[in-house]
């Protein structure tokens, strides 16, 4: 199995209300939870921001996904973002299932100790935000699982992660330049 | 006001369970309505793919965008895609009510008449997605609206577009480069 990358970011604290600068683009993210010592790590692409504060964030989460029980049980997730070179550990983790092999052993990834939930952050990301459940209403029906980030961690640098999106198929976006707007925007609409 | 560069497209009529390769990488969209012969446009980049089959998308619409209105009484919209050249553009319409002006006049884009649904389609987006409210049940507590895609109109080329993604404060991601890892997929998780 090909080792990830070894990459390593110094991170800090970061606003949670602002995490969409991450979130809101759209990138593939790795979720890891832990229930009862087991820990698995999925991919997830299909989720949306729905609040800045609380800072809620929608997750699409299939109940055939061996991580949807951990999550469920446990109430709580890290939504860890991958940067480009981590591209062949994503698409790794999105073909094996958690029931058979562990995941963070498996592809060489170090699990590190959140500050707010059990659930183990993933080293080797740019940026690992701590989740908890805020409402289970819509898993039943939807398998939307809406989390509340309570905590965020983000590498000092660079400003903007390099993503990876997927567009099905098995072919990616990586993510491309910045550019702003600002001074276009009227301030309350920011 | 600045005048929305003219770009034409061609078009073809695309299969609505694989626009996932437009929409979950995250792009910024707008969404056109219509109401009782009032038409409006929202940018919008709250949304997430959900099921393929239908083809299915949660798009949270906050109850304060005069689009709100138009969508929640007729049950439909359209999606468009804008790439990158219309992103003054995008930010304009961002910035300015439907209450208050008709966009499609202030900005110089062209309505096109859809196939499935009463409101216009965008012709200088590079996708068109006509859209149908599938299931109401989460407007009234979360803003959400399930749409089903159920007919889809991309241009013929490029075979990727180059969209916007917003992070906040004013500043967008272009897309980058495609990459593809299809080798690496199990047939079944592509």
């Amino acid at each position: 199995m090909q080792r990830a990358r070894v990459k390593t970011y110094s991170k800090r604290d970061f606003p949670v209300d602002t995490v969409r600068r991450f979130l809101e683009p759209g990138p593939i993210v790795l979720i890891s939870s832990q229930y009862k010592g087991e820990t698995n790590i999925m991919t997830l692409g299909w989720q949306t921001v729905i609040s800045f504060e609380p800072s809620l964030i929608t997750c699409f989460i299939w109940d055939q996904n061996h991580s949807y029980g951990l999550i469920r049980k446990s109430k709580e997730c890290v939504i860890n973002i991958p940067e480009s070179h981590l591209l062949d550990t994503v698409v790794s983790i999105g073909n094996t299932t958690g029931s058979e092999i562990d995941k963070f052993d498996e592809f060489h990834l170090t699990p590190a100790k959140a500050h707010s939930v059990k659930a183990p952050m993933i080293k080797e990301c740019y940026a690992n935000f701590e989740c908890k459940l805020f409402d289970d209403k819509l898993i039943k029906n939807y398998s939307l699982f809406v989390f509340e980030i309570v905590k965020a961690h983000v590498a000092t640098s660079p400003k903007y992660p390099k993503t990876v999106h997927y567009t099905g198929d098995g072919v990616f976006m990586i993510s491309g330049e910045h550019v702003s707007r600002k001074r276009n925007f009227l301030p309350d609409r920011l």
